[in-house]
């Protein structure tokens, strides 16, 4: 898809604004989604004169989780373009990761004569293993000439960067996990799966034995496990591969680490959505294309939480007109997955879309929602497919064929 | 696509159903299809809290054979995995055809002379057939160390097995039809057209040998020609591909054999649609998935007869709701393809599907039909979707990526 749409781009001023409402599509509780429960009035009259759809983030009966659901409305294939899950992992702690480098998730765990006794170090709460994994960084700069970048995270989670100093073979990253997955059992070594894999593995093993004697006295947290070895994926750079100079305005680590392995500029934000979409006005000379993230909706669909994810999608209809102010060539709204509150998780039901531009039929619904957007001029489509349509919508995408 | 599904799938005690009312789909006549004109409370109370669609069989235009129509519902790319001609003959006439075997279709035949002169045989009939077929099986039960296995068919019809003593290369099979097409012409050698296929070749020309030895004192079917050599497919069994053990209720040989090509179990049961639901029943608690053929439809379908193909349909209605008692966690019903009694053939029309899960929208559609099924959540999706799709209804698939 990409091969087609390269030769075809053609550049111009236009402003294309993707919002990605996280996890927005829904299910019915008493008769409504979420959409259709929320009162809200400025996307509906958007949706009155926009195309609009549904479309499948990966395919039918694929629940996506966050990266392939980003990759997709990003315009890159999801299956084609894998991110692993140590790469995920250290994006969602923030880190900034390059193509030097290997990334991987660990486990503080409680070892005792070789044998994993608790492969998650009894839950260690979250301040504890902040500090322990600071320590780690202070004691651990390097080993040999690769550079070790640590980042706390969850309870006994974190995750590391093995910082090389030149680029790396693509399958540099094979390596199994060293998680026996089940305690009473020893850790598995980090044998490499590939030739290039093996200074990868050399540098694990370093690092599990330094780490085991920097904590050997800790009670609980004496041991760390390996799990996902991962690089960056090779994904074509989105200025080069749709012509578009991109921001992405997220508050949240792995949105913004996201948007950076499709190489969007990624400023570190905080706020409220009304900080994001100040944000958004005063860089939108900067850029050609925004992705906007709005977090909180998919949060209150995985706590089950049917009324909150409604009100969090009333919030955002609200602040809805200050978009509509900067009058951009093309605005998307959508999600990158569904979150049904009744399902309390990502799902695989399609995800309403609605495309703002002058050159759309419009008319054909009533308002934003699942069942409204089934009857839409875009019908049921693959989420690749909207980057496309966004750039010839902003009249970007020259004749293909004479 | 099944390589996207298979690290996916997880297990659990759900019951999905699959019923597959043959040629179901159809097109107006005096401004009604078959599904319109039938009366159908029960499919259409069904159709308005459940997910509709239209399916594609195969691809747009392509009028699917039985074979592709259940291969689609059953989850496989029916242009990746084709079937030979020889295999569904031979699976039609109730035979059961195993990895070491080829099969080929036979026509009874005239000769005089060298020369083809009736390349049926006058379309002896069945009976007499049968008689011939039955003596051949008698009299030939083995050519060299290959096992022959003859299945009478109609007419001049009919099959065999070669079951060789070993597992068979892929392209064992590989031979022209002795059939020269016209009369007037010499019966064509079965040349092999790969070097596995020698073996089979000097088998087959035993066996043409053979039988005009056995029946050249006949009239008119003192000869055989040969269509259609075929082994079988390499498909991945339903289990391993879906996770899913299956149970196949089929009163028809050819659709129990098209079932168990994929590996589903096919008891051979008789009888009506309601002595089918009640194997359904008596089996409920053995299996997690029940393939349900309902043929008359079809039949009726392909006579041109529009009433009485829509009185099928109203039967099966009546019957919907001991299959509904059932409240299987995920029911779909659809077809293998159309049979619009006004073209008294299969279709290349996309067939009407609804799903019924915990996890639809529903509310879209009025009633199942056709035009209906056009307003539903499903869209026009290719048929390998609905197992994907069953699977997530039934809560059997992880998250694809992190």
């Amino acid at each position: 898809m990409q091969k087609l749409i390269k030769p075809l781009i053609q550049k111009n001023d236009s402003k294309i604004i993707l919002v990605v409402l996280d996890g927005v599509g829904g299910l019915p509780i008493n008769g409504k989604t979420e959409l259709e429960a929320a009162n809200t009035p400025n996307l509906d009259a958007l949706a009155r004169e926009s195309a609009c759809g549904l479309h499948v983030p990966v395919a039918y009966g694929i629940t996506p989780g966050s990266g392939p659901g980003h990759l997709g409305i990003f315009g890159y294939d999801p299956i084609e373009f894998q991110i692993g899950r140590g790469i995920l992992e250290a994006l969602g702690l923030g880190l900034e990761v390059r193509k030097t480098d290997v990334a991987v998730r660990c486990n503080y765990a409680t070892i005792k004569n070789g044998i994993i006794v608790d492969r998650r170090a009894g839950r260690i709460p979250t301040e504890q293993s902040k500090k322990l994994t600071e320590k780690l960084q202070d004691e651990i700069k390097k080993i040999d000439d690769v550079e070790l970048i640590f980042a706390p995270g969850m309870e006994h989670r974190f995750a590391v960067l093995f910082r090389f100093p030149n680029d790396l073979e693509p399958d540099a990253g094979m390596l199994p996990d060293t998680d026996p997955q089940k305690e009473g059992k020893a850790p598995l070594p980090a044998t490499p799966l590939s030739k290039s894999a093996e200074k990868v593995a050399k540098v694990a093993e370093k690092l599990i034995t330094k780490v085991h004697e920097i904590l050997k006295s800790e009670e609980k947290a004496n041991f760390i496990l390996t799990r996902g070895f991962a690089q960056m994926p090779h994904i074509p750079p989105f200025e080069e591969a749709f012509g578009l100079k991109s921001l992405a305005i997220a508050t949240y680590p792995m949105y913004r680490g996201l948007a950076r392995l499709v190489g969007m500029d990624t400023p570190a934000i905080e706020g409220s959505v009304e900080d994001e979409i100040k944000f958004l006005k005063q860089k939108y000379n900067d850029y050609d294309f925004f992705f906007l993230h709005v977090k909180k909706i998919d949060s209150y669909g995985e706590d089950g939480n049917f009324e909150g994810k409604a009100a969090r999608i009333e919030e955002f209809d609200k602040l809805l007109p200050q978009i509509l102010e900067l009058k951009s060539d093309v605005l998307i709204i959508t999600g990158d997955h569904s979150t049904p509150a009744m399902l309390k998780s990502h799902s695989w039901h399609p995800v309403p879309v609605l495309l703002k531009s002058p050159y759309v039929l419009g008319g054909l619904c009533s308002g934003f929602s699942e069942r409204e957007c089934t009857k839409g001029e875009l019908g049921i489509l693959p989420a690749v497919n909207l980057i496309p349509l966004a750039l010839a919508n902003s009249l970007r995408l020259k004749k293909f064929g004479a």
